[in-house]
């Protein structure tokens, strides 16, 4: 029977606190632990300052199994994580020959002179387990006290990553008798997160205590996240399987993909198999759809180009959409994206185009086109289809509203 | 005589200790916090699990004057922010009618159904003090209680800025009577942080220990900033202006802007100033220097559109530019990225064209042309003139370099 092991994960260092850098370490840490089979319970940052961190340390051994230590490693003054460590566990620091030999060498390999502050880099607190750095000149350290296991690492992201992937991640699994984790991430779009929870309330109520969903709403998107934990493996995926089998059904036409499909991903990959090209033609979302295609690697295969149609000039000239049609119907209307989905098609001569034509706010709205009035498009040898979206009042917001909207039209069309 | 006020964050919600998002908004309100004079001295992220939240909460109000509480707010069974801290109080749920109105007419506007799930995030502690968000349907709650004032706030960034930003900060500082903080930003691109360094050294240790300096870099920019403390607000900003006053001939060459000033700002309001529409035309950075752009409200005055030109049949047919440079010297060029600025220019009629062309990789690196080359040119009635760029290896931040230098290349030429 495996045991639940919890960790906390406590960053030092004034740098954090004030906001000048922001912390990706113990999010890499907590995945790298979930991954693991160990739950992260409480992430706690705080400065260089000794009482704040041995209160810290005082508070985390009293819930978790695992306690991970990151930064306050360097060689200057207000790096005092090994001092306040000394301090905690009541022990003396020792000079440690082996880790004395590294940062030499380190040194001698960079033709660089070593102070004694490099040396001291060497000391460590007595009942600390050295684990070898190759990475830098910070030392790893273990401890095991108590039944709680104490890992001290470096703040340099590449250096932490490399200590715990090669070095701590291994110790802990064999520390350790770890439960198996499994994640599964439905990802759907167009459709509110409580609404999304009304239709799958049965469901969810009727999930195995061994199995947690999480909603993770951003920008008319909601991913749905099952989380569930036990001893096997194979056993976890097919009950995980077993569950997305049982709630498909109910929200099949909102979901886009799983795990870690993007939308955009999700496009260009049907692009792909359909052996179709895309051209985009954007007004209110100015540059961002083909912004977001062009993120992804060897997207060039599908995705020809497109036309920033910003003014009405450019709509007329690089897209052909009819003067007469802009002075009817005004640039945020059905007849001119589609115009604009069609023209794009004709002038990059591309399978599919898109567009998109709207309200972005904060100024341009009208009584009967308000801002966040967005109408998208999108043209195949089948026929153009447009939209009518009713975003809010922020701009960036209604950008990247529109942008996920108008893949997503894309997705079901190629469907 | 200004109190010293110490904040805590305390951040709920599962995804971000299981690593599934990192956590922007601690960073962003301590930084926020920094700038008004309030300390943070600790940052907390727990899940989304009672217990655990009533622990940190009474853990945080041993320490803190400020408590900021974000996450947990919306529809679902998995926000629990509201019920928690009826406990930690000991008082009930009660529905606010202002907060009510406000969700309603939110799904009013977008023309979408409401659910008992929804109305519920009307529902407040009894003791809280309702504070209007006018950009989501998560409230935003005032509680002050035993001298300590608690704010929670959605974890939706979008929404959390908002709401600290019109409501919270301006509370805070009525509330408490803080230091005077001023702070002076001084935005540099295209010069290393070391150099930077060493450039400004005599000047940087002979500051004041009252005026502190932090370099904050990110993407080919380094942007310094100063932050003066004292009580005499007239005095520490004419304090500043001396220092910049003092630091601008060293590096005179490298300042875009000051303090709020990005880049893209910068030249729109240098185009409307000299009365310029801008035409763009990307390959290697797929729009964004595009939708970099149109992010800016108003921009329509001085942009008319670009051309996404990703194949080399669309750098022909849209931008005209000539196939047999294409088939010579290859789309990452001199002469390619030259005829694409200039091509723009005409295509949309335009005084100012810009183009990019580069290897972005991962892939299409070549001996003579490896990943990370880049071509940008800016093309104006007095000529047209080019730079070569050689960058890294990772893609997004190849297009994010390409996107700033080719916007910085058009601010040197509009000067």
């Amino acid at each position: 029977m495996p045991q639940t092991v919890r960790a906390e994960v406590i960053t030092i260092g004034d740098e954090i606190l004030f906001g000048q850098i922001i912390d990706t370490n113990t999010q890499w840490i907590s995945t790298e632990l979930t991954t693991l089979g160990i739950r992260t319970i409480r992430k706690t940052s705080v400065g260089d300052t000794t009482d704040v961190i041995l209160d810290a340390l005082r508070e985390a051994a009293a819930r978790a199994d695992v306690i991970i230590i990151t930064g306050g490693l360097g060689p200057t003054k207000d790096d005092i994580t090994k001092k306040t460590l000394c301090q905690y566990f009541g022990v003396g620091m020792v000079r440690n020959q082996q880790a004395l030999d590294l940062v030499t060498s380190f040194f001698e390999k960079r033709g660089r002179e070593m102070t004694d502050l490099n040396r001291e880099q060497a000391d460590l607190p007595e009942n600390a387990e050295y684990i070898q750095n190759d990475w830098g000149t910070a030392p790893g350290m273990w401890f095991d006290e108590a039944d709680t296991v104490y890992i001290s690492l470096p703040g340099v992201p590449f250096e932490m990553k490399s200590l715990m992937t090669n070095r701590m991640l291994p110790k802990l699994k064999n520390r350790f008798d770890l439960p198996v984790i499994r994640h599964k991430m439905i990802r759907t779009i167009g459709v509110g997160e409580s609404f999304l929870a009304e239709k799958i309330e049965a469901w969810e109520d009727a999930l195995p205590p061994h199995i947690r969903l999480a909603y993770l709403p951003s920008f008319g998107q909601v991913k749905l996240r099952l989380t569930a934990s036990g001893a096997d493996n194979e056993q976890l995926g097919r009950e995980l399987d077993a569950e997305v089998a049982k709630i498909m059904p109910l929200i099949e036409a909102n979901v886009y993909g799983f795990d870690g499909d993007e939308i955009e991903n999700v496009v260009i990959k049907l692009l792909k198999e359909k052996n179709l090209v895309l051209g985009v033609a954007e007004s209110c979302t100015g540059g961002q759809v083909a912004a977001t295609l062009t993120k992804v690697p060897g997207v060039s295969a599908v995705f020809a180009g497109g036309v920033v149609a910003y003014s009405n000039e450019v709509k007329h000239i690089a897209l052909g959409v009819n003067p007469d049609t802009l002075a009817e119907f005004g640039a945020v209307s059905e007849p001119t994206v589609c115009e604009m989905a069609e023209g794009v098609r004709v002038m990059l001569g591309t399978d599919v185009g898109i567009a998109t034509s709207g309200v972005a706010g904060p100024d341009g709205g009208t009584p009967d086109k308000p801002v966040g009035t967005v109408w998208i498009a999108c043209a195949t040898d089948y026929g153009t289809v447009a939209k009518l979206l009713k975003l809010g009042q922020y701009r960036e917001q209604n950008i990247t509203l529109t942008t996920n909207y108008v893949l997503e039209l894309l997705r079901q069309q190629l469907k």
